[in-house]
């Protein structure tokens, strides 16, 4: 029977700043990605999202970014290896900290915003990135684009790795996401976004933006909490899943 | 036989400046307080720094300040117990992955500048630090002013403690330091502040300010390595404990 | 005819957070008070502000705050007056720059949060402030509490001062506010507010919180903008003014 | 007869850090580009170096650079033109608010670290920065590497513009730099620089880095303050070029 992964990004407040509806798409979901305090957070709200996520049984993965809080983590910032790897080690090991406290093990990595997209391309990153995971802890997961640089270089190194699609975001034959900029880029059709996953998850194909189809690997589907919509799909993309006879679970049970 | 610790704040460089000759004091020493990013340092400081400490056999000990780097964690700030708690969890996490990265266990924790001082007098922030200290990892060591809240503080809650003292600062009668804009806050001849070292190690006794001798309890000798008259002292200092039957031990073969 | 100028805090977003209804609040104040990137906001959202601003012919002041964007400049800072003096010259010339690219005069300063707060009861404070708004152009006006070290301080070095009240503040006998955590501190009945008001503007006396009534000068008052409701009370707060007979003004055209 | 700018970049220092050599290349320069607090500097470090400028009569210019104290500026960030522009704006206007306090007036803008490249060959870049810089005050000069997509701009919206070449860099036949990972990238010889500096100032011309002439314009010279032998060239690089015949005067009285 076919297992499926539902993860969100979570823990994005900080300070006075509220953002995000994270009570509301927890029960959504069965792995969180908790944001570091480099792009986002700060170490009262990690320590009250992991508590959230504990309570509500849902797995906790560190959702490292890159130093820049104005620019949310979505600007190209050009670091060295060094630097990526050890930002890596630092942000992942604060969360790590946060969950021993509430005695939870911290699932999975998956890097955030601009990291996320300039490494699922750059092997170097990738794989500064997959080291600076595996120092921590050589039994975490990495959470990568399905076909992405970040999953073989996950492999390489000798770390699990979960696939991660997206339920409203077009592919490109070559299984890389269309470009936000160019038309055609986001699913809107939520019916359609439910209809490719279902595909993805259960026939592991999905319809290219060029109306051909493509193979797909999935181990995990990124959901939104950051608006009533976006929950709103959450439950109902789990509700469609279910009843195709998809199981979910948290990508531990999944990754290979 | 008596033993001490010999303590030293490390890895305060922070990216393009670099601050501490960390490479000279580093022999002298048996145990490093490294400094995790938010009062001075960044990951790749942390990372070097960690495996300098390693390569010179000396212990590693996580030095978390308060979220002010330009002002180095010596101005204070009014935070919340929370805030405190969890600002601790962040940086002492932080560090943990670096040193498990490496293959070294974290020794203990020794709160940076206003954070010491103000937690030294204020047992709801001493609490809090130790809380932060202990939901990390409860076989942490808290270093801390011999006779300071954070002591006491510490065995309250079930972490173990070493007790620090200075080689360069004057004592009041009841132990606590002579405040550095007082006269005679300062032990400027080298001589008189290694012997008083030996008497506080050995004897257990030091004269205060006024006179007196008083009662001390010393696990650890805060040194510094800010300069090089600081490392020749740190050299010095350590010759002459040996010299007097001390057997230089980090403080986890120490404290209480 | 007496005069009162409405003010308000403005321009808290900050990068991907949004904070504050801005465009709700500003037909219904006279005087904004833009925050400078210390203790929120950002170079993008201050030029925004000031437009806005700009637009709805609301004068523009700077609202400098410590360094400390986690905490929102609310906490407590032991700065020394070379700091203090020395952030405040950087947060005003930064705004006042965004105010002369549109075109427009900055026409005040008012401390923001905690910076405020210690800066009406400390002198030391309140002349390193007065001093950096000087040094960056001496026709500014210094908004503070009425009655407070901050109004002192700005005559004492020849700046114009205005004199805040509060629609929502109780007051001790000695015209100091009611601190938030003794009971009856904030006056959460709108019409008492609004009728408290009224009488400070127009009978220059209130009722302290003890039940006497107490001689009050203001020159202008606090308004929020950060809830629906807050922005109804001011768009309120004003109607009532008119229907006293009461302009509103900026403060330029009614600070001593 | 021949004139020329000798420009260093000052003030890097930032709280505990102390960084560059200030107090002693000052004799020796006609323009400083003081930081900005965003790569490097705080507002006092910007306080104290706008005066020692003053003290020198050395010119002060601005050196604004990306939201990066860890990376020093020096690492490229993908901002947007309005980003650039604001952060342009931001920061001069604090730099010209310590000029202004020290009754100085601003005389020039360098963008610093990646900055300065990126913008060097990026026009939508270039154009941004030169807009920032015109929003505060059109009188600014903007000083940009010689050939540069940053001379274009400036020029193109009616700013003054100073064209900088470097005494220890080879040029490309195409008048750009010769990217610091070739061979052959920095002038090591000391006298060899001197003799390119003297040519590229009274002959317009410079050896690129093929062994061909080239033609270069040259209002300004980018000294260093950064080391006792940076100094030193900089005092003998001022020394030669007055030997041979040439003023030093600061851009102001040569800028286009």
């Amino acid at each position: 029977m076919a297992k499926i992964d539902l993860n969100c990004d979570m823990g994005e407040s900080f300070g006075n700043y509220t953002c995000g509806l994270d009570k509301d798409v927890v029960p959504h979901i069965s792995s969180a990605n908790v944001a570091c305090g480099f792009h986002a957070s700060d170490p009262l709200v990690m320590e009250k999202t992991v508590v959230l996520c504990q309570k509500a049984g849902v797995r906790v993965g560190a959702h490292p970014g890159f130093p820049d809080l104005v620019g949310f983590g979505r600007r190209q910032m050009q670091v060295s290896p060094d630097e990526l790897r050890t930002m890596i080690i630092y942000q992942v090991g604060a969360l790590k900290a946060f969950c021993e406290a509430a005695g939870l093990k911290l699932q999975h990595v998956k890097p955030h915003g601009a990291m996320y997209n300039m490494a699922g391309k750059d092997e170097v990153m990738a794989r500064a990135i997959c080291e600076g995971v595996r120092a921590v802890d050589p039994s975490l997961i990495l959470l990568g684009l399905s076909g992405s640089k970040l999953i073989e270089a996950a492999r390489a190194i000798g770390l699990r790795a979960a696939r991660e699609v997206f339920a409203d975001r077009a592919y490109e034959e070559d299984g890389s996401l269309v470009a936000r900029t160019k038309p055609g880029a986001m699913i809107t059709d939520e019916d359609e976004a439910i209809a490719r996953v279902v595909s993805m998850v259960t026939q592991h194909k999905v319809k290219a933006v060029t109306g051909r189809e493509i193979p797909v690997e999935a181990d995990s589907i990124c959901l939104h909490g950051d608006s009533p919509k976006a929950v709103l799909f959450a439950e109902k993309i789990s509700a469609a899943l279910k009843a195709a006879g998809v199981t979910i679970a948290p990508m531990a049970d999944i990754a290979g």
